[in-house]
Formats: C-alpha cells, structure tokens, sequence
C-alpha cells in the first residue's frame, strides 16, 4: 500500500519506528522518577510526576521535531504546533497520573499520529511493565511485536467491561454508565490505557470512558480497530480532534451496538 | 527474639524461608495460565482462573505439609485442615481474579501464617510483576528484600485513598465508603491486594474495602503493621479469624483514626 492518498493506507514504517524511539525516550525518563520519594504536601509543580511529565514530554517532542519539522504536536504539558498540519502528533507521556503517583504500575505512555484529523498510528506503552501495543491503519495491531485479535462478545450479560473510575463521568453520564455497569457480567477498574491493550488482546470485551480528551483516546483508535474492535464516542460517531470526550470501545460490533443502546436509552 | 512466647516473638526464618517457597511454586503455576486463551463462555469450572487457583493451591498445601505436617491450613479452593492447630496458614492463590481473567497482571499470591489466630507472617506476592512483600511480627517489612516504611499523612483531605471497587461494598457499607472517598484527597481504583504493598511503601495513605475473607485481609495485617501502619476493622477492632469482612488500613496513625470516624458517624 502507498502513503500518498487519505484513504486507509497504513503509515510510513518510518512513522511507526519514529513513535517506538519517541515511546523509549519517554519511558526511560519517566521510570527515573516512578516510585520516587515524594512530599505529600509538595506543591503540584514541584511533584515527581510534573517534573516526569515536562522532562518526558520535552524529549518526545525534541525526537518528532528533528525527524519531521512540519509535523504539528499536541501534548497535554505544553502549548500546541502546527496543530493545522496534515500530520499531527498527539502525546501523554504519563496517561494515569494518579496511578503513577501512588506507586502502581499500571500507568502509560501515549502516542498518536493524525493524518487529517484521522487518527492512522496509535502506541499504548506501560514502561512499568515492559508492555507495548502498536496499532496502525490498515494493517493488525500488535502485542510486544505479534498480532492480536479481539474477541467475539455479542452478549452484554456475558461481557466484562472496564472503566479507570466510576469518578470519571459527569451529570448524566454516571447514570448511564451504571445502566451499562449493571447489565454487563463484571465491571473492572483502573487499568488505564491498558483496557484499550486488553481488548485489543480479546481478554476484556468492553470499554467505556469519560471526559477524556484528545491525548488520552487519539493512540488507543488504531489499536482498537487494528485488532477489529470498534470505538466511538456515545452516538456512535467516530472520535476525532473534537471528541465529547466520552469513549465506548468494543471487541464484538454487535456487542458495541447494544452497548451504545444502554448509554443512549433513558 | 525466641518464637516460643505468644508474644510479639518474630515467625521463626524457617517459615519465612517455606512461605517464600510456597509463593514461588505458586507462581510458576499461575503464570502458565495467564493470559492463555478462554473460551468467554466457559463454564466456572473449567476455566483456565479455576485450573490455575486449584493446581496452585495444591502445590502450596503440599509444600506446608511436607515441612509442617501439624500445621492447619485454609484456603480459598479447598476444604480446612487443622484449623485449630496453633500454627494455621492462610492460603489464596489467585486475589483478584477479575484482573486474572481479563489480563491485567495485578493479581497477587496472599500467604498468611497465624499463630493462634493471630496474623504474624504475610506474604503478597504479585507473579506477574515479580514484586513481593513480606511482613513478619516484630520486624520490618520488606519489598523485594528491602526495607519499608508508611509516610506520614495525618490529614484525611491529603491522604491517597485506594479500593479493589466501589462494588465490594454491600448496603450501609456503600454509603460510609462514599463518605470516606469524598473527603479523601483522591481514590483510585484496581490495585487489589497490591494497594496494601504500596501503604506499606508510603505511596499510598490509605486502604479501604469491604466483603473481605480470612483469606483477602490475613496476609496483609503483618505487612502493614511491620510497615508502621495500622489496620482493623470499620471499628478499630484487630483483624483475626472472624473478621467481619470490612478492612480499613492507614500508614498514619491519626488518618487511621479520622476515617474510622467517617465511617462510623453518618
């Protein structure tokens, strides 16, 4: 497949190896500081995980500036560039911050490329854990280098789903969450990025988030869907650059469609 | 210090040295079953979490038998034996099975030895991390060999809060959790038996949960204690053979103390 058109045409393998140097930058950084001693009383700019996350965010946008100057960035830490591009990078060095700062390792490095506001290259990284998915357009998502596959699910009572907190969802959206929570077969939480990995992995059957913004769903798109998931915001359109911020990712398109039915019914 | 008073004497190494066996022959068994492939509509008892918890806890009784054959045991999967005896080991080879069967690697091996009803070795275990705890009466517990301490956090409105789920709480239970969660600085989700370890270490303030068994909370009182932190039940009452199920530890003595309150007031 060619590079040159918009439509699904994987990216560049030098895209994809560029966001593996750009994820072990980062990681390299952040391990320095996990499970660092830290004040409990420090002030939120002077706390391990902000020092992690400046420093991290930094390098990685040191790594994509010299490969690729006319690329736009968007990172949670600092001001955005070229944001207009037709390719811009997405990152969150240290997506689970709470998680990250409380010693448990299940925090992660994120990384998306745009082309078009579309979202073609995706890295959940767990540097705690050694753990890496790659997903990008057009061709199959991989685990630590093998291909996975998402699960055949069709059935919410039979579905384990997951969520970071049931803390993340605002007004309305807590109620239904809890109509999806109660109907599907066990509810899991604080995995993190990683629940998107897990379904890609056809080991957890649904996700769904909320008030998440741009760098924490962007990378874990082609991942889902290079896995043969489906993701979409709460009505079932896909997620872009101005996401609601509301996620609900499933292995199975029927199990997605049921799911979508609970969040949207009264 | 002698083992032979029924004071605070320190388990003798030697059953140190068993239970740190018994964790690793747990362990070996377990991973081979991590992950692997589950039909999602597997019956319960052929499931690769019940296999893995079945051989495991075989393993771990016939290493306790061999060494100390008048020694009790209870464990999660099979019947008691000797449970009056005045060493009694409490065994559960896989906490967190939601995590197991889903892939997320934050399920522990907990492994308690009670004397007289009463906690006084602990190990957590967590194979899939290759971390592990150690809490043993009269000595300070270890993390991977090293030395722990709990941080000082006297102030509910600073303190880390950590639960397995807002689920594990039954009726009034829910409500005072509530409470407690919104005074609490910040809770997070999913650690399982992993958030005791992380109280122990000092990046955690606090642990709250309900719908305990013998087996879930025996491990962790020594490691907590030997950590310098406190743990009882919801009402200040030591955690021995007939706990009630609700577990509340804090690194802190005076954070200890305000959220028995909150719990407890309405």
């Amino acid at each position: 497949m060619s590079n040159t058109g918009s439509g699904p045409a994987s990216p560049d393998d030098t895209f994809v190896e560029l966001a593996g140097r750009v994820a072990d930058a980062a990681g390299a950084i952040i391990m320095k500081y996990f499970r660092a001693p830290m004040d409990v009383g420090a002030k939120p700019d002077q706390s391990p995980v902000t020092v992690a996350d400046g420093e991290a965010e930094s390098a990685m946008r040191g790594l994509i500036g010299e490969a690729f100057p006319d690329h736009g960035i968007i990172g949670e830490e600092m001001d955005n560039c070229h944001e207009d591009a037709e390719f811009v990078w997405v990152l969150d060095p240290i997506d689970g911050t709470q998680s990250f700062v409380t010693g448990k390792p299940l925090f992660g490095i994120l990384i998306a490329l745009l082309r078009q506001g579309r979202p073609v290259l995706g890295v959940i990284d767990m540097p705690a854990l050694g753990e890496r998915w790659i997903g990008r357009q057009g061709q199959p998502t991989t685990f630590n280098g093998n291909p996975v596959q998402v699960r055949a699910c069709g059935d919410l009572a039979q579905a384990w789903l997951y969520a970071t907190s049931p803390q993340m969802f605002e007004d309305a959206d807590f109620p239904a969450f809890e109509r999806l929570r109660k109907q599907a077969r066990r509810t899991v939480y604080g995995a993190e990025c990683m629940a998107y990995g897990l379904l890609a992995n056809g080991t957890v059957d649904l996700v769904c988030e909320g008030t998440m913004k741009l760098y924490d769903y962007a990378a874990v798109v082609p991942i889902v869907k290079g896995a043969g998931g489906f993701i979409t915001d709460w009505r079932g359109q896909a997620l872009g650059m101005n996401g609601d911020g509301r996620v609900l990712a499933a292995g199975d398109h029927a199990l997605h469609a049921a799911a979508l039915e609970v969040l949207t019914g009264d």
